[in-house]
């Protein structure tokens, strides 16, 4: 999407054709940087220190990481080494696996010589799928908020509300839960975005916030405590997340919170679709509530937050007494009966083991596919 | 309740006899410093710059304002002019008028020279009401905590989840939904608190974490996204939260956010109670959803949040990025559907219409009796 009114990717292949570039999103929102990745350890660094976080870039980066490992050796041991230094980045991000294994297949049997430039080209194809992946479940969302925009009075705009960021920062470009919002903005359509800030980590106000921003799509950040009352009073017309992982049942796992705003909007009418990548289906677990273990993330992502100060400087202070104990865990699951539907790349699928066998029939059958996650 | 061992009231009167002493809670949780009040400006800054918060506790304020205001000058022009001061500070506080009724009414039928002790005397009696009406309710409170804890295996602690601060910090002592939880801690019921971050102000993690901290009370601070998930796993055994305003059919107007809880708690079974003084109870309103103006407050309550810094300043940071709308609902309605019961000082009442108008039949008869709220 755009920066600055200029289209971009959050990584790219640097006009030498081999450096990587992307956005170090731990600046963000206060400062655009652009990153150049030269090494292994630079793209290991950079999926380290979350200056690229979203599974979708997760994976990307990491598949460039093994182009840049290769580049320097394009031996097994090197290719081998490489690996279980990209994979122990994030140990949790399924996607991150799945796209090493994907570039480890494109190569391992083929002549040193040969390495580089396959790798390369298994890379750009791994960004590109991603890309229209999202460009498709960003056109089955564009129908549902086309439709809704259709039933407005002229002039009144369409009221989506997100949580988190599953944004084209997350990925390689369009976003899941976002891609149908820059496709409704492409089209004319009238289109505002409640974007909820997402405590602990404020990736609404610091990613989601910036990302609508800069490509000039209407939104305003409220904290995580006021969608239930914007639905109360008419204000949100639809609520679109993204997923870390989907059961086999239709249960959504997502970034804490969701299930909150699932409960409001069940509350109040208003449809609670989630988008993603069908990889992001587990069809090994039916019941999320029960069966998905909630990650436990450290203490001072609640205790301490980082912002700008009023002289420009990136401080971080602390917000929660010394003394008092904290909790973090990283997700909720939000049960099926909750979800309108799941807007997938095959289409809206609705949320229960039977609609989703028969849109995924190859992947209800084996039950262990890669997975690719649209985790933080 | 206690500070560092010792137990103390949010307001005091010095040990010279005359002089006002509060918390300076605008400094919380990172340094504990109480202020001195001599004079009646010095009472409508506190007020006016949030030292003191908290409906009760700023009505408690406004009468000792009054006190100062008399010693300086005793005559009825002197006595007005300090009520349209102190009224002006916080304007849609409804307990803060009441208060400055009751001192008005205690005071201008007297001889100037009888009016400094008589307002002295009634401003020491708004304090020590508004304690016995907070103790009452904990007292009703108690007996739900004791009836959860009975059922509880030996060793297993009963779970409260609170929203925002209605603390002692927000009352003259105990608080309204802290009362109970104070109570069963004396009791040597074994308690732990959930404490909601509470954003965009903060009053859980700034305010209700130091307080039950302070006093020895087990807690854990929670982004106010995580309720959901305990819930879900059986973590939370009660919700107790304050109200703003309470309407004649049980509808709660608290915090922004506590309907989302409300929501939760009926989606997993979890009793969920709001704990108010009964002139908290506005019986001309009835539907508190369509009828209860939500305020809508600053910017930089949302865009920026204060903490202190590793060197030990306390400093601002901006989280939303410039460019981007903020909205800032203060409150919340949450429909009497949801709510278990209401703990008031006459016992726990159902949120109904009819069971209101029993516990209360002097106030369901007159629309507008003097209110006394649990505002911020």
């Amino acid at each position: 999407m755009k920066v600055g009114g200029i289209p971009m990717r959050s990584l790219w292949v640097e006009p030498d054709g081999w450096a990587i570039g992307v956005i170090d999103q731990t600046q963000l929102p206060h400062r655009f940087r652009t990153v150049r990745i030269e090494t292994l350890d630079d793209a290991a660094r950079a999926i380290r220190s979350m200056l690229v976080r979203g599974a979708p870039l997760i994976g990307a980066t990491a598949a460039y990481g093994l182009c840049l490992a290769l580049r320097q050796d394009a031996s097994d041991a090197a290719l081998e080494q490489a690996y279980d230094v990209l994979l122990a980045t994030r140990p949790t991000a399924i996607n991150l696996k799945w796209a090493l294994d994907e570039m480890t297949a494109a190569v391992r049997n083929r002549a040193r010589a040969d390495r580089v430039a396959a790798a390369y080209a298994r890379a750009a194809e791994i960004c590109d799928e991603d890309v229209a992946i999202n460009e498709t479940i960003g056109r089955f969302g564009l129908d549902i908020i086309a439709s809704i925009a259709a039933e407005k009075a002229p002039g009144k705009r369409v009221n989506v509300l997100t949580h988190c960021n599953a944004g084209w920062l997350a990925t390689v470009d369009w976003g899941t839960a976002t891609a149908p919002i820059y496709l409704a903005q492409e089209k004319g359509i009238a289109i505002h975005v409640w974007v909820d800030e997402t405590r602990p980590r404020n990736q609404g106000a610091s990613l989601t916030a910036w990302e609508l921003g800069e490509h000039g799509v209407a939104h305003t950040v409220i904290p995580d405590n006021t969608g239930g009352h914007l639905m109360q009073h008419g204000e949100v017309d639809l609520v679109i997340v993204g997923a870390d992982r989907v059961t086999a049942n239709g249960d959504a796992c997502n970034k804490i919170g969701t299930y909150l705003k699932a409960l409001a909007a069940k509350d109040n009418g208003v449809p609670f679709y989630v988008a993603l990548p069908s990889p992001t289906i587990d069809f090994a677990v039916a019941d999320g509530v029960a069966d998905i273990p909630i990650e436990q993330r450290g203490r001072e992502e609640v205790a301490q937050i980082t912002g700008r100060t009023a002289d420009g400087r990136i401080e971080t202070v602390t917000v929660v007494p010394d003394r008092s104990q904290v909790a973090n865990y990283g997700f909720d699951v939000t049960p099926a009966r909750l979800v309108t539907g799941l807007i997938t790349e095959r289409g809206v699928v609705a949320p229960t083991r039977e609609a989703l066998a028969r849109a995924f029939p190859e992947r209800a059958r084996a039950d262990r596919a890669p997975k690719r996650s649209a985790a933080e």
